[in-house]
C-alpha cells in the first residue's frame, strides 16, 4: 500500500482515484481553491458532482487549506490541475516536497519560453520548484486516450505513462495498473507530452468540420453528413503532429499510436474542445464562442497560441518550412488573428 | 472534355460521376451484372436508388451488355467494382482496352499470391489483363477518406490519387479535381493501397469497442461511454498500419495522413464495417453476423484473411516478430479461427 495524493479534484484528477483505490492504496484527494464545493460534497456525501458518481470508499478528501497534512509522507503526488494551474501547482506543492517523491501529471499543454522554445509542462513544473528540491523529485506524465468519466466508470482504458527515468515510470505504472486501466510506458516524455497538448488544437479543428456542416444546413435529404471533411482534417492533423514531433527530435511514431491518433480520436468525441470547433466552424468568432462557453477552460486556444509564438523561431532556425503545417496555420489565423475559418484543404498532403 | 467510363454503378463508382460531370467531361456509367436495377433506374429516371440521389445531368448509363459501346474511345476508365470484382473487371475490360488508356480504381483490398506475398489490387488487375495490353495501359487508384454519399452530395472531400507514373497521376487529378473534391497525389501506390485495404480491418476493430459497450449494458447512469476503448483500438490500429507499411517498404507517413488515420476515421463513422465489428463485440460469431448482414460485402473479413495468409511467410523471412501486430492477431482469432473477441489490450504500445 502506497500513500498517494491527488492535487486537483476536477474530473481527471478525481478519476485517477478509482484505479488507485481499487489497488488498495491510501488515496488522498486535495481540491484546489476552485474545488471547494466539490470537496464539500466529497466530505459530506462521498459524491463528486461533476463526475456524477460516488468517489471510491476510502478516498479521503481535503480542502486546499489542509494540503500540508494530506501530502505528508506521500510517495506519489498526482498533479490533477489543468494547464493553466501548473505554475500554481509548483508554487503550492514546492515547499512541501521531500526528496524521492514522484509527481505524475494529468495536465496537458505546452508553453513557450522567453526565447520562443516550446516547453513541455513537466519541465515548466520543474522549473518553478524550489532549486534545492528540483532534482530530488521525479517527474512523470500521463498521455493517451482517456475521458475521465469513463475511467471513473471503470471502462477499459489504455494510457501511456511517461518519465525520463525508466524505473520511476515502471513503479508508477505498477501502482496505477488495474484490469480496466491498461498502462504502457515510455521514457520519451517529450513525444508523449507534445501529442497530449497538440491533440486539443487538432480536435478543435475536427470540430470545425461539423460546424461547417451545421452552417450549410446540416445533413441533406439523401443523408450526406460532414464526415469526409472531418476525416480529412483528422488525417492532416495526425500528419502535422508527426511534423511537430520531428521538429522536437521526438519519435514520430507517437503521432500514430495511443498518444497521437488515439487521444485525438477520443477528444473529437464530444466535449468542450469539439464544441469550440463547432462554434467556430458555424461562423462564430473566438470572442463569441468564449461568451457561449463561459467558465470553460479552452486548452485548444492556449496550445494554438503557444505554437504561434514558437513558429517564428522555428522558421528562423530553418527547422520548419513556411509551407509546413497548413492546418495549424489556418487555426492560428482563426484563434490568434481573428480571421474567419478558411481551412487550407488544397495544401493537405497524402503523407508526411 | 475527356471521355471517361465508370465500370460498376455501385455507390462509390457512381459518386465519382459528380465531380467528373461538374468538370464537363463526357461521363459514361456502366453497371455490372449486379447493377441491372440501378442502371434501369438511371436510364428511366436519372435516379440512383442506393445513393438516393439523381445522377448528374449528362451522365449516360449503360447495361453491362453495352460495355463495348461505352468504353470505345475512353481516355480514362474508373474501376468502380468492389474488391471481389477485380478479377471480373480485368477479364471484362481487358479485351476492350487500347494502348494509352488509364484505369483508376476505387476498389480497396489486398490479395495474397501463391507464395504468400501481399499484392495490391492494381497489380492484381494488371496481372489478369491480356499480356499484349498489360504494359500499354496505366494503372492508378484512389485512397483517403471518402464516403460515397457525401461525395455525391458535393460535400468537401480530400482524397489521394496514386499512380507509379507521376504524369499519369497529375493528369487524372486534373480531370477529377473540383472545388469540393480536393485531390493530392502520390507515386507511392503501395503505401496508399495498403492503407486503403487495412483501414477496413481496423475500422471493424474500432466497432468491436461499441459492441462490447452494448453487451455490458451500454452507457451507464453517469454517462460513461466506450470511447476510451474505441480510441485505444484506433491508436493501436494506426500504429499497426505503420508496422505493415514498413514491412512493405512503404512510407510509414501514409498511416498518419489522409490514407491511414483519415480513412480509418471516416470508416469508423457508421457503415457496414463498423456494424460488423459491433456485432462481433456484442458476442455474435462471424457466421451469425453474416446472417444478420446478409448480402453485404464484408471487406474487413477479406483483408483479415489476406493478412492471416501472409503472416507465416513474413515471420519465416524474419520481417515480422511474433509479438508484432497484437490487435491484428486478435482480429484473426475472431475472423479466421472463430474464437470469441479477446483484444490484446495489454500488448498495446505507446508508439511504433
Amino acid at each position: 500500500m502506497t500513500k498517494i495524493v491527488i492535487v486537483g479534484a476536477g474530473m481527471m484528477g478525481t478519476a485517477t482515484t478509482f484505479p488507485l483505490a481499487d489497488n488498495g492504496h491510501s488515496v488522498h484527494l486535495v481540491g484546489t481553491h476552485l474545488d471547494t464545493e466539490i470537496i464539500q460534497s466529497c466530505k459530506s456525501q462521498q459524491y463528486h458532482p461533476k463526475l456524477k458518481r460516488a468517489i471510491p470508499p476510502g478516498v479521503r478528501p481535503y480542502f486546499i487549506e489542509e494540503i500540508a497534512d494530506a501530502v505528508q509522507g506521500a510517495e506519489i503526488i498526482v498533479s490533477g490541475v489543468n494547464s493553466l494551474g501548473v505554475h500554481w501547482m509548483a508554487k503550492t506543492i514546492g515547499p512541501l516536497l521531500l526528496p524521492g517523491q514522484k509527481i505524475i501529471a494529468v495536465t496537458k499543454g505546452l508553453e513557450v519560453d522567453a526565447q520562443g522554445n516550446l516547453i513541455i509542462l513537466p519541465d515548466v513544473l520543474a522549473s518553478e520548484l524550489p532549486a534545492e528540491i528540483r532534482d530530488q523529485v521525479k517527474l512523470a506524465a500521463i498521455g493517451g486516450p482517456c475521458i475521465a468519466g469513463e475511467l471513473a466508470g471503470r471502462r477499459r482504458t489504455c494510457v501511456v505513462f511517461g518519465a525520463r527515468d525508466a524505473k520511476v515510470v515502471e513503479l508508477l505504472a505498477t501502482a496505477f495498473r488495474t484490469d480496466y486501466y491498461h498502462i504502457c510506458t515510455t521514457t520519451e516524455l517529450v513525444g508523449l507530452e507534445y501529442c497530449a497538448a497538440l491533440k486539443n488544437a487538432y480536435a478543435m479543428a475536427v470540430g470545425i468540420a461539423y460546424g461547417i456542416l451545421q452552417k450549410s444546413g446540416g445533413v441533406d435529404a439523401a443523408g450526406a453528413n460532414g464526415h469526409n471533411l472531418a476525416a480529412a482534417i483528422f488525417g492532416q492533423s495526425c500528419s502535422e503532429m508527426g511534423v511537430l514531433l520531428k521538429i522536437a527530435a521526438a519519435n514520430q511514431g507517437f503521432a500514430l499510436g495511443l498518444p497521437g491518433a488515439g487521444d485525438l480520436f477520443v477528444t473529437t468525441n464530444g466535449g468542450r474542445t469539439s464544441r469550440l470547433g463547432q462554434l467556430l466552424g458555424a461562423g462564430h468568432s473566438l470572442a463569441e464562442a468564449r461568451q457561449i462557453m463561459v467558465n470553460e477552460t479552452l486548452e485548444a486556444v492556449e496550445i494554438i497560441r503557444a505554437i504561434n509564438s514558437a513558429l517564428p523561431k522555428l522558421e528562423r532556425d530553418g527547422r520548419l518550412s513556411p509551407g509546413a503545417l497548413p492546418l495549424m496555420r489556418s487555426l492560428i489565423e482563426v484563434i490568434v488573428q481573428g480571421k474567419p475559418v478558411d481551412l487550407a484543404l488544397e495544401s493537405f498532403s497524402a503523407c508526411l
